[in-house]
Parts: structure tokens; sequence; C-alpha cells
């Protein structure tokens, strides 16, 4: 009865967002795999729909999430250890394959210690956890990921002790630090590596020149904390993403096994003193089960191939794919983010265009994301691309052949 | 060099903590299982350690995770659609076991609707996001879990939207109603259903008989929200939890796959409309890739063996092993907090003496969890002891045994 008050006035706000254009439309439901043949990368069926399509849109850039050793380490790993945890980490939730699962990851990414979490959202809620304090300041990205705007929340950081910088503008970084007000005593300034949106990045060694003179002048530290989410395995020359790329290196990073290494879970990388914080403070750390055993076995196994010269090779594939694309794209007369990420934003600038096109790619079986009005601003409608690695040259000339195609 | 001033600083917020006897210990860490044999339930065995242990500090309640019918689905469907999603839900990362999951868990607990989360503490934080507003009040009981208390911070909540009363306390809780600050439009009574410290529960159908009155003063409803994370598939007569065991009905259920089911995740479960606006307002389900197929295989297996004769038996064997640790606490004079549930307190009500009983059962090959001073108030200090459906009756007698054997 009452439940029907709160059903109906939560439509009406459904019902807003619709008007708006920010509702999400239902989502559609993946029933099958087809796994590559004849020069042809993987395949996927729709629910209602008898095509098979081409996944433009996923993030799975190292094409791992199918590979046989990964499926046969989580399957030998919850044979030995159970499927759940049954308890958080600190009441004997704590198995062989997440102390294993840390020290590798710090490991690949070249720092001294890690933390897993059940995501890089989770990741990024539990460092705004383990940092805050009433004299810490933050100072991040416009365009930062949902789970850093969310974690200034669940951290409770007051307005007044948060600043935010318009995108990549380093002048803006400059005047936030500046205006670090008296009496903080730490400082954290926080970005994605790579921008999901977009494709670009953080210009890591800008920002470290940057931040050198005022890294004396707080107490307990001016520090950068970066999510790289969409970097980490995706590229750099082996697969080290954003640090890499810029041959700089961040403090704290926090990433995720859940796009290149193609599982699921996320991470925190950092000083050993970092990693113990957050394993006192951070809630979503503390008070949650962890991954399950078999998540944890597929994801180390998925980082040892990554850092194997297998993986190097599947990362040279994924650059020869996502250089053959943005070439193309380019040839086509497209205007787009130029970059050597994965991740290729077609800029379309028209909602109702941009709208068209997504919908011309579906109908020839391809399936991309289109970012239009509201949620990007108007004249920045896009379509986002995500290559692969087994996307193969056959794959990239056809949804090329489909752009071609496109009338208006 | 600033990373270190951070670390530095870190380092004594830890070491507060100590001092406090707040910090949690190192982790222990499970290295292996042993299965039932001898009419002796599972053993664990610990790094560092020759010894066997009798994990009496488990949630999997229904003993669940080492089903070969749950590992055996899981593989089969990473071997079918691949390790992990590859993306959100909403671009494409939306698999049939989602869906179907959805499906066969909401019709377990009887409701009309449901979305899965990561865990139940996202899936708390996404209940929050999706149901504040300005003229939204919260009401909720002093022992509400962790992952209620950050929703209210994550979904922004302010003081004067939000209060708290006294333990089951439910003339306080009318207060509390009573007191609704004018111009509230939705009020949200939110609770645990089991409260996870103590294994008591909240009296669900005299909450409903105190809201009816007020039930109509909303206009964008009064409803209450319980996370009965240890309460479903873990009691009442057929596993439905709280609802069950109290024969009255929550309007949004909170749960997870990780504790009776034995896997991991989360889940909301309501009316199709707040279901829709947890889909399009909650960043916890938005903004992060899904379970993979494998956790959604291994927990509908988990659900179907729950929903079953052989899960009624499992069930009556769970009831008969804690009514036989129960009566044995109570027989050696030890206090307990009456209730039907596997979770059994043992009040000490000394922090010393807490301490050594813990150490006692670890020597003696038993992990169990002790609540001391300050996590609990002095004079509530309590050893917490978990049952689950594999212990045998030798094992609870062996438990209580090593309990007998306790001096001082």
């Amino acid at each position: 009865m009452s439940l029907a008050r709160l059903s109906a006035s939560l439509m009406e706000e459904v019902k807003a967002l619709e008007k708006e254009g920010r509702a999400k439309a239902p989502e559609r439901v993946v029933v099958g795999y087809v796994p590559p043949r004849d020069g042809l990368g993987p395949r996927y069926r729709l629910a209602g729909s008898d095509k098979l399509f081409l996944r433009m849109n996923s993030n799975s850039y190292l094409s791992l999430s199918h590979d046989p050793r990964l499926l046969e380490a989580a399957d030998r790993a919850t044979r030995e250890l159970g499927a759940g945890p049954g308890a958080v980490r600190f009441i004997d939730g704590t198995f062989s394959y997440h102390v294993e699962l840390e020290r590798r990851i710090a490991q690949y990414v070249g720092k001294p210690a890690a933390k897993i979490f059940n995501s890089a959202y989770t990741a990024n809620l539990g460092q705004g956890l383990a940092l805050a304090s009433a004299q810490t300041y933050w100072i991040g990205d416009e365009l930062n990921h949902n789970s850093i705007i969310r974690a200034m929340r669940i951290a409770g950081v007051p307005r007044e002790n948060r600043a935010i910088y318009k995108h990549n503008n380093l002048e803006e970084l400059k005047k936030c630090l500046d205006a670090v007000p008296p009496g903080m005593e730490r400082v954290v300034v926080i970005f994605d590596g790579i921008f999901s949106m977009r494709g670009d990045f953080t210009p890591l060694a800008e920002v470290n020149r940057l931040l050198e003179p005022y890294r004396e002048r707080f107490p307990k530290g001016l520090v950068t904390v970066m999510d790289d989410s969409h970097g980490v395995g995706a590229y750099g020359r082996t697969g080290r993403g954003t640090e890499e790329h810029t041959e700089a290196s961040c403090d704290i990073l926090i990433g995720t096994f859940g796009k290149a290494f193609g599982v699921n879970g996320g991470f925190v990388a950092s000083s050993p003193e970092v990693i113990e914080a957050i394993r006192q403070k951070a809630d979503t750390y503390i008070y949650t089960n962890p991954l399950g055993v078999g998540d944890c076995a597929a994801a180390l196994e998925a980082v040892n191939i990554a850092d194997s010269p297998e993986g190097v090779e599947r990362l040279r594939t994924l650059q020869a794919r996502t250089q053959q694309f943005r070439e193309g794209v380019e040839k086509l007369g497209w205007e787009t983010i130029p970059g050597p990420h994965p991740i290729v934003p077609l800029l379309v600038r028209d909602t109702a265009r941009a709208k068209r096109l997504v919908q011309h790619f579906f109908e020839h079986g391809v399936l991309v994301v289109g970012l239009t009005y509201p949620v990007v601003p108007r004249g920045e409608e896009t379509i986002r691309f995500q290559i692969n690695a087994a996307h193969t040259e056959a794959d990239i000339d056809y949804v090329l052949e489909v752009l071609r195609a496109f009338q208006a």
C-alpha cells in the first residue's frame, strides 16, 4: 500500500530522467558466444535476435575472458577452496589466492604492496575512506569516474575540502594547489589515468613536475591517486598503462582485473603503509566478503599471461588493430581524439545523428556506445569504440565499411 | 618522498587504532580445505600451522560453497560466456545468467522483482542512492550494518534527514516517526533482519503494526528496507529468513549470495518500479562490472538446492546443530542471546577474559570471533559462534568440550 506510493513516486523520477534523455535504455541480454573462426573474431548472440554481433563496446582489451587457462585456473581453485569465502577478510575469509594475487599485481605494476577489492569502484571508495580526514584536501579532474566522485561522498569530504580542475588543465590544477586553505595537512590530487569516455590520459609526468615545488608544503604529504582501470594491461610498451606511457609514477594506483585482464575485481597498489591503512580503515574492504578464489585464480593467470611474451604479442596486436581503426576513421573524414589507447571516440557533435549512427551499427551487427546530450554537453556527442586484441583485421575493416556506408 | 610523509602519517593513525584496541590483527590465511570424514565436518589449514581448524566463524550457513553442483555450474557458465562480463550492465555487460538469477531470487524471496549487485554492501549503498532525496527521511536501528551507515553518507543524507533508534526499541522508533520534520515526503525505516553480532532480529510484524497508522501520512510512501543478509537461506521454516520467521513482509529486501548460499554477490528485491529506479539511479549498480556468470550460475544452483527438499533437510540439520550448541552452552552456565539463528553469541562481559577464550579455542583448533571493547561497549564483550549445516554432532560436542575445559 505504502510501497505503492513509493513505487509511483520513483516512477515519476524515472520518467523525468527519460524526458531529460538521461534514462538508460532497457538492457540487452547476451545469451551466446561464438568463438573466433575464418579470420573473424568472437561474435555474440543477443536475446530476441538471430544475428551475430561484433562487440566494439567491451573493456576486455586483451580478450582473455574466454581463455581456457583462466577458466581452468578458476575451476581448480574453487574445487580446492570453495566458491565463496564465507567470511570477510579479517574473520578468516582470507585465502591463499587473495594473498598471492595481491603480491602478483603489486609486482606487475611495480609498487611495493597491494590490496584487492571486489571492484575498482569499491577500491576508489576504500581509498577515500582511508585517506580522508578533516585536514585532508582533495583536488580532482572534472571528468573523473563516478566512483571517485562517490568516494568523496562516502568519505564525508565537505565542499571546503575539495576542488575540481578542468579536464587535464594543469594551469587550473596549479591554481587549486595555490588555493589550498591554510591548516590542510594532507593533499590528494586524484584523477583517472585513461578517461573512459575519451581514451585520453592524464599527463602524469607534467603533473608530477607541477607538484614538485609543493611536495614539502604539507606535513602529511601531497600525493597523487590515479585510477588507471582502462590503462593497466591495455597499453604502454609492456602493458603497464598510463605510468609506463608517460614514464612517470603515481603514488597510489587504482586498477581493475575486470577490463584488460578479463575477470573481475579491483585493487589499490602503493606503499606497505598505505596498504595497511586501507586494510584498517577502508570499510568497503573490511565489511564485505572478498572475491571468490575462482576470480582470484583467473586474475592471477591473466596477469601472468599479460606479463609474458604472449602478453606483449597480444598488446602488439591490440595496438595494430587500434592503429588500423584510427587511421580508417580519419581517412573517412571523422573527427576523433588522438592517442594510443584502444578507446577510440568518434566525435559526432549532434545528438540525433549520433543516435542514428548507433542504430546503423546495431542493424549491421556492431555494438557501440553512444554518448549524447545531456550525458555529454551539446556539441560533444560521441560514439565510443573499444578495440580488443581478438578483433581481426577483417573485423576492423568491416566496422569501417559499416561506418563508410552511413548516410547522414 | 611525499608519499613517505603520507605513509608515516597513516602509520600514526593505525598506531592510534592499535592503542585504542580498534586495530584488526594481521589476517590469517586459509591455505587448505579438508572435506568431511569419519563423522567430522570440514576442516581448514592455515598458513604457518600444521593443525586442522574447525571454522565456527563462517557465514556459509548451508555449507554449499564446496558443493560440486555449484562448482560445475560455475565452470560450465564461464566456458559458455567467459570469466568476466567485460562491461557494465547497461553497455551489454548483461548476460543471460544475470537475468536468470534476478528472476530466481525474486521468486525465492517472494517479491515481484530483483536486481543483483556485486555484494550486499554495494546493494545497500545502491538503495540509498536510489531512494534518497531532499524530502526523504531515514530512520535506522543503532546496530545497523556498516554498509547501511555508509549508504547514508554516499547518498548525501544530511543529519536533519535521519534519526536513529536504540536497538529494537519500538517506542523509540515511534518517537522517531512522530518527530519526522514537516515537509518530508518519503520515510524509509531501515534495519538489519538478523543482526550479525547478536543473532537476534528485528520484530518485523511489530514494526509493521507500529508503522500502519503512519503509512498514509507521507505522499511518497513510508516503507521498510530490511538487510537480511544473515537471514535469507539460513532460517525460517523454509529458509526465507526474517520475513518467514516473523510472518511479516518488508517493502524492500536486501540480501546476499555470499552467506547461506555459499557464493558471492548481493541483491535488492522489491516492486518492479523500485527495481527499475535502482537500475536507473544506483551508481553502485550502474558504473561497475556485474558479477561474472560463474558466480551467477553457482548462486542459481545454490538457490535451487535451498528451495528443494534437500535444502529443507540442510536447514533442519542446521537447526538441530544450533539447538545442540545453544543447549550445551547454557548447560555450561554461559550467558547467550536466545533465538533461532545459527549466530550464537557468548556474552563474556570482560575484555581480557574474552581474548583468553578466543585464544583457548584457537589453541584447540577452533576459529571463533571475539568482540571486545571498544568495538562493543565495556560489559558487552562477546564471542560469536556461527553454526553451519556441515558441522556434525561430534563437531559441536567437541566445541562444547573445549568451552567446558576453559579455566578462568
